[in-house]
């Protein structure tokens, strides 16, 4: 039999160099909110969406692209951008066909890491895009690294329990001697049917529910709402 | 009432200068095996333990100190140093009295980091001195780093399942906003009655078991089997 694919989990964007990537798929995690907003846009049909990880950098691509600019700080809109971060901003009848270029920190910056790092494709992935993410690494046959995105490199629980679940539909597939994967799956299998509350004991809950995006977060952890498959490709994530 | 004080988990030392660990207590992890080695030899008599990263330096502080020197590569000792890192080496009718340089490199690098990072004290902490690392921690009303050492910079489950089971036991005397730690103490909760066979599972073990260390390693997830604290003074660790 052929040996299957590796399959790693690593839990921040400082630990991603440790691993060899070239030649393999990345997932890029970042379950709240960037790649749930992400998977959103595009499930309803947004044309592109373009990740940038500074305001200037958003103000001035929404410019030359004609783009929808979005941005958060503290909870609300940055001043100088047109909406914010949270997926419910875009439904079919706003976003269908529109570019949005969207500001995000960490998800971005993996973004542009595992490029750099010679990934042979990079894809985003969180709750709403679950099973799109599961049934194409399982078809690929190849190397695969789940990418948490952490927050400001610290590791986080919500992008660990995305990285469960979909190591709980695929593991079959892979050879995984990955102490970071067999945590995402426990904690994945132990928290799945709780997982509502289990997500308002994490750190970014409490730092994002201040701002009364309840209802965001437990979307962000709704499986299959956004069921797509954002690629990465020249700069831009589409379909 | 006062604010209690901070505890953070950092799963590998990539990530400590993330964390402020000025005025903090650092507890160094590394429970397969250097750290379980260095409670047992100071439990057993030992004068100091000097942790040393290279086989060079071992051999230079053995001959200027006329201590032991120890460590091992791929299970076997190293050509060159008289022991090994198994904690069994080092009975009390052995090591009494002595000091021993154990070369280590995930452990000892974490020390050094955390001296250099401004830690106020550094000591170490595994299994077999569980209880009076948390005894002490309890007792300091300070800020509490639980830094693992890791594997090669790798996350490892073994060094989060001490940190685990240091949090469940001293918790009430923390505020803890740490993904990280909340994730160490699920892991230890759903693991602490199955220990022996949970470890089987981990990276680590597969590494070292296939040297014949089986009964090592379960001695290394022994609570209180050398239960002293550790200080990393000057170089050596000590009493």
């Amino acid at each position: 039999m052929d040996q299957k694919p590796f399959l790693h989990t690593v839990l921040s964007p400082r630990l991603l160099d440790i691993y060899d990537i070239t030649n393999s798929i990345v997932v890029v995690i970042d379950v709240f909110r960037a790649t749930s907003t992400i998977a959103t846009a595009l499930y309803n049909g947004a044309a592109r969406v373009i990740p940038v990880d500074s305001v200037d950098k958003c103000i001035e691509i929404g410019k030359t692209t004609g783009g929808i600019t979005a941005g958060e700080r503290d909870g609300k809109v940055i001043p100088g951008l047109a909406y914010g971060n949270s997926p419910a901003e875009y439904p079919r009848s706003f976003i269908e066909g529109k570019t949005l270029v969207l500001t995000t920190t960490n998800g971005t910056r993996l973004l542009h890491m595992a490029l750099n790092c010679g990934a042979s494709e990079v894809v985003t992935g969180s709750f709403p895009n679950l099973s799109a993410v599961c049934d194409y690494l399982a078809a690929q046959k190849k190397n695969v690294i789940l990418g948490c995105s952490a927050w400001k490199d610290r590791f986080n629980l919500e992008d660990a329990l995305f990285a469960g679940a979909v190591i709980q539909q695929i593991q079959d597939h892979f050879t995984i001697h990955c102490d970071s994967s067999l945590m995402a799956l426990d904690m994945y299998e132990l928290h799945k049917k709780d997982m509502f509350s289990f997500i308002r004991r994490t750190t970014h809950w409490h730092r994002l529910a201040s701002y009364g995006l309840e209802s965001d977060l437990e979307y962000c952890v709704t499986p299959d709402a956004a069921n797509i498959l954002p690629f990465y490709k020249d700069g831009d994530l589409v379909l």
